[in-house]
């Protein structure tokens, strides 16, 4: 009993823990971030960890996912082992996740050119003294200042800002900074300061991504983007994707963990900002997030269970602004949160943002944008309407659901050709592989059918002679690279079964995109403009993902990449005020259609199962020499 | 050194404090009120108790104060006295602040008739389940169902409102009672709870007076008055008059204890009104509070200190809505507390509420409101206009600045005639006299001069041969009760110099009234009603203020009391929406006359230096017989 001292390599991070913590509970108090798709319910089998000291006890659970030879060497799953000793633990390269490519940047399409004009505002003012021909309260002489500068409105002020005002006008001889927000139609006073401190003024622009959370320092009296961080999202460990982390908090994970684990990331970020800028915490008065729905409730700490159960209901599509220190990010104590307004349970601020990022409201032309993950969101529209949707497209972009599938981390092979019957790959970092990534399955199936190696049906031809080629439980697989090459010497491959995940992914989010246009009566060829957004767009080959169907078939010179235009419409957002209403306007005009209750859709999703699709006419560009 | 033991009598209650303790703040702690009415300044002589056990410290001041005789019986002002000793202390007559005639109610001339319409609502709402073919967020779900009611509005919500609705709703199946605020121009949702609550649902008007705290309890489904309970402003322990606690709070004193007192007094009235109706104090969603400009900055922690000091500017003028328990008073932790708005810094909330509850800015005619205290306030117009000033009359109507000026307490002389020769008086509760309060005072100086007794001007006829007059120290004196008739066994004395403070009051009071008048160009003969507002309203007796110069010499039917025009003000503003927001124009288009740089007013005010005025064609219907 008592406590345990827990030692993880290759970090080399120790600490003491209770006894009867799980190891994975005990790497995260460590900060050791171990891979974890299922959120800790012990079915996924990612979070294998090899115990080399001290003894831990075996799972029955462990028998599914380890070989009798890798029991005895120790192997448990991280999530399932509760400590009863001292320990040393190896996180195997699988196991791990590493710095990734993290998108810190962002197109900027639509929102170049609008005057700077920041959600919060800061006016020094020199007031004139009171005289009695001329003594209204304090509040009104600064009100009428501040008319000057922003129109007639009413000024809101807090309680505690107005019990000290009158002592801080009259010791700072009536010249002060007055801190203002916009709040609905009106403004609200944030904070007064004595002297002169409008030339200290800083926000944050933050994308809290479901895998990754970045976020842009931003000086607000400029609009210039100081500096960019990003990190990954420390929710993983309650698990990979949005309904993993969902289901755990609403179990006897409780929802605070798991709000903290995203406020601790964003302070972390903070940190680091201003630390590289040389400036206070306190001088950043104000964040954008943009998120999807889940991620926007989890930050927020909203009840999120409702979410992913029928009929899908989120607890609200437009959030309070409220003080970033109530939900305990660092910055100034009165600085303001707002979050990004969603569309619907699947369509979120970030949908929103990069809406607002590509400017698809905003022009005659039929535009689209949309953004691949584990859910595929699509929006299409101009400037007189917006319709949108979320497919469901499972975790195999993501890397989840194949057998060697893993994030687009250092290791992950991301590239693969093959040339006059030579398979060459890319991985990430330059490192040697450690499995495969969503643009590197992409490249495979679409080399695998050119080469006609596998069917347009996806599965191989059995009769080929290939030493790529294996069978291990009756399952077909293609081997890529090969285990003598690998850090975890073990052959990466692909196998009929990953293929058949993958072919489903890009069929339901071709059948939406699909199932959008018939809705809206237009076809492929009135779309103007197709942006691709998110951290797994941008590692997308375009002519590939058109040549096995995730993408329709339009003139590629159409086809965008955006970047992370989350991440751009939350500073468009956070730069105009004009700009974050336009945001509130497009998350209430959208139309979003439930894919789940709409007939159409499974019609095109089943007619997508096939490279590129059943009805070759949608894919004239695309031909494969038949097998 | 250490701590020491203190028993105050007669009212027997011992603590014990910590040595240097002054006698009036061991007083306070024992919640034992004594009369003060300097602040603790040791400069008004009110605070004297008398020291029967232990040693106390002869104070140099006391003997500006005190008579050789009274130092050895160890008489010592409280607010002077630092404790060294175990002591026993009685606390004499006229030092106590006893039960009062607190007036709790109020009369209704402009608002009796409205729509119940309160500024918090609940709404039981037995919500559809969301089904796919209608899953709007929980938030709208609830919206919509309020519009219904409201009317096209949008709902803020707080975030700790927020986190916890998803549950709430689906916990309690649908069935929940929103508890909704006024919010602008909209509203806020301030609490949703499970099943059906909205039956219970009170709220709370409350009059700060500088005297007297008194809280009506409504109930707000009927709009039926269910209790009043009222209570001295335990702030007299840092003062008698605003001036005084400002002062105090302005120096070592600080804000807080002067915020704690008033917000311990509506506490304390919470209480009592909840026990006796067998109600929880969670059950109390609002309150409106109606109190003077220092009143209401006092109450919110606002700093007060300009508002003494030329040129007299507040803080604010209008209050934000605020969470009551933000400032510590005790009701559902979510109610709120609107505060009336005020005018200026010496025509406050009190003022606004006294012309909604009379009715002045609802007619044709014009009616005039006169709030009689330490200042006295004027308001005066009609549907089109409103005009209001305000005069500092002094502590003389209060009991204060006179020889045996009491409040009216038990004890005082309230109504005195001089009726063949003889004089009689009544004294409030019918006790033993010990001093004279305002009303007794008026009627004093009528009962003087009409007997000849005084001259117009004020002074004693010296050659008069009167038992009762009497000359000490050189100045004429009239005695009112002798000293074997007394509490105090100390003649109760008119002086000269009483008299002379008491025409300074009434000349301001009526130099202000007709400095208005004249502003806006208008006769007496065009003031349709006189409303007479206030705790020392009520005790006047009409024809006499007249007589004395006072009021103005109209019909005397058209001069009406009003009572506690505050309180019903609040309580109007608290039964419907639209009457707080009168207030709310009340208060912006009132113009105020700033009479400290007015220089009619004081030509004005040296004019009405005599009983009844120099003019006599302001008074026709007052004639005294020549001395």
């Amino acid at each position: 009993m008592g406590d345990h001292t827990i030692r993880f390599l290759p970090a080399d991070q120790s600490l003491r823990v209770a006894d009867g913590t799980t190891i994975a509970e005990a790497a995260r108090q460590a900060d050791v971030f171990i891979t974890n798709l299922c959120g800790g319910e012990g079915v996924c089998g990612k979070c294998r960890v090899q115990v080399t000291k001290g003894r831990a006890p075996a799972e029955a659970l462990a028998k599914g996912f380890f070989s009798q030879d890798q029991i005895m060497k120790g192997y448990v799953l991280a999530c399932q082992t509760p400590i009863h000793d001292d320990l040393e633990i190896i996180i195997p390269a699988e196991s791990r996740m590493d710095a990734s490519k993290i998108m810190t940047g962002g197109e900027n399409q639509g929102t170049a050119n609008l005057p700077l004009d920041p959600l919060v505002k800061k006016f020094y003012l020199a007031l004139t003294t009171p005289t009695m021909e001329d003594n209204v309260p304090d509040v009104e002489r600064i009100a009428r200042e501040l008319r000057k500068e922003l129109g007639w409105h009413t000024f809101d002020i807090p309680l505690d800002c107005l019990q000290t005002l009158s002592t801080k006008l009259r010791e700072n001889d009536w010249k002060v900074t007055v801190t203002v927000a916009r709040h609905g139609e009106n403004y609200r006073i944030l904070r007064i300061e004595p002297f002169d401190t409008a030339r200290s003024h800083y926000g944050l622009a933050v994308d809290v991504g479901t895998t990754t959370v970045v976020a842009q320092l931003l000086d607000l009296n400029t609009g210039e983007v100081l500096d960019v961080e990003g990190c990954h999202n420390q929710q993983a460990s309650f698990g990979e994707d949005v309904i993993s982390r969902v289901i755990f908090a609403c179990g006897k994970g409780g929802l605070d963990p798991v709000q903290q684990a995203v406020v601790k990331n964003i302070n972390t970020l903070i940190n680091r900002l201003v630390k590289k800028r040389k400036i206070s915490r306190e001088e950043i008065d104000v964040i954008v997030a943009a998120g999807n729905t889940t991620m926007s409730h989890l930050l927020l700490g909203l009840t999120p269970c409702s979410i992913r159960l029928d009929p899908y209901v989120p607890t609200t599509d437009e959030f309070p602004q409220i003080r970033a220190s109530e939900i305990g990010i660092r910055i100034n104590p009165r600085g303001i949160l707002e979050v990004m307004p969603c569309v619907a349970s699947y369509v979120g601020g970030d949908i929103v943002a990069g809406v607002l990022a590509s400017g698809i409201s905003e022009h005659e032309a039929v535009k689209c944008l949309i953004d691949i993950g584990t859910n595929g969101e699509i929006a299409i529209g101009n400037q007189d309407w917006l319709v949108c949707c979320s497919a469901s497209a499972g975790p195999a972009f993501e890397g989840g659901g194949t057998r060697c599938g893993m994030r687009a981390t250092d290791g992950a092979i991301e590239k693969v050709v093959i040339k006059d019957g030579e398979l060459h790959y890319n991985t990430i970092g330059g490192k040697k592989p450690r499995g495969i990534c969503g643009s590197g399955l992409i490249d495979c199936i679409y080399e695998l059918v050119r080469n006609n190696i596998i069917g347009q049906d996806g599965k191989f031809h059995r009769e080929r002679e290939d030493p790529r080629l294996d069978v291990e439980d009756n399952i077909f697989e293609y081997i890529i690279a090969f285990a003598h090459e690998t850090e975890t010497a073990a052959n990466v491959v692909i196998t009929e079964s990953d293929i058949d995940n993958l072919i489903k992914s890009k069929g339901a989010v071709f059948a939406a995109i699909k199932s959008l246009m018939d809705y809206i009566g237009l076809g492929f060829d009135t779309i103007d403009t197709l942006y691709v957004a998110g951290g797994f767009g941008s590692f997308l080959d375009i002519p590939k993902s058109v040549a096995i169907g995730l993408l329709p078939d339009i003139p590629l010179e159409n086809i965008k990449f955006i970047g992370n235009s989350s991440l751009t419409g939350a500073r468009a957002s956070l730069l105009s005020k004009s700009t974050f209403e336009t945001c509130l306007n497009i998350s209430r005009s959208m139309t979003n259609i439930e894919l789940s209750t709409y007939q159409p859709f499974t019609d095109e999703y089943i007619a997508a199962l096939f490279l590129p699709h059943t009805d070759e006419k949608l894919f004239p560009s695309v031909t494969y020499a038949k097998g």
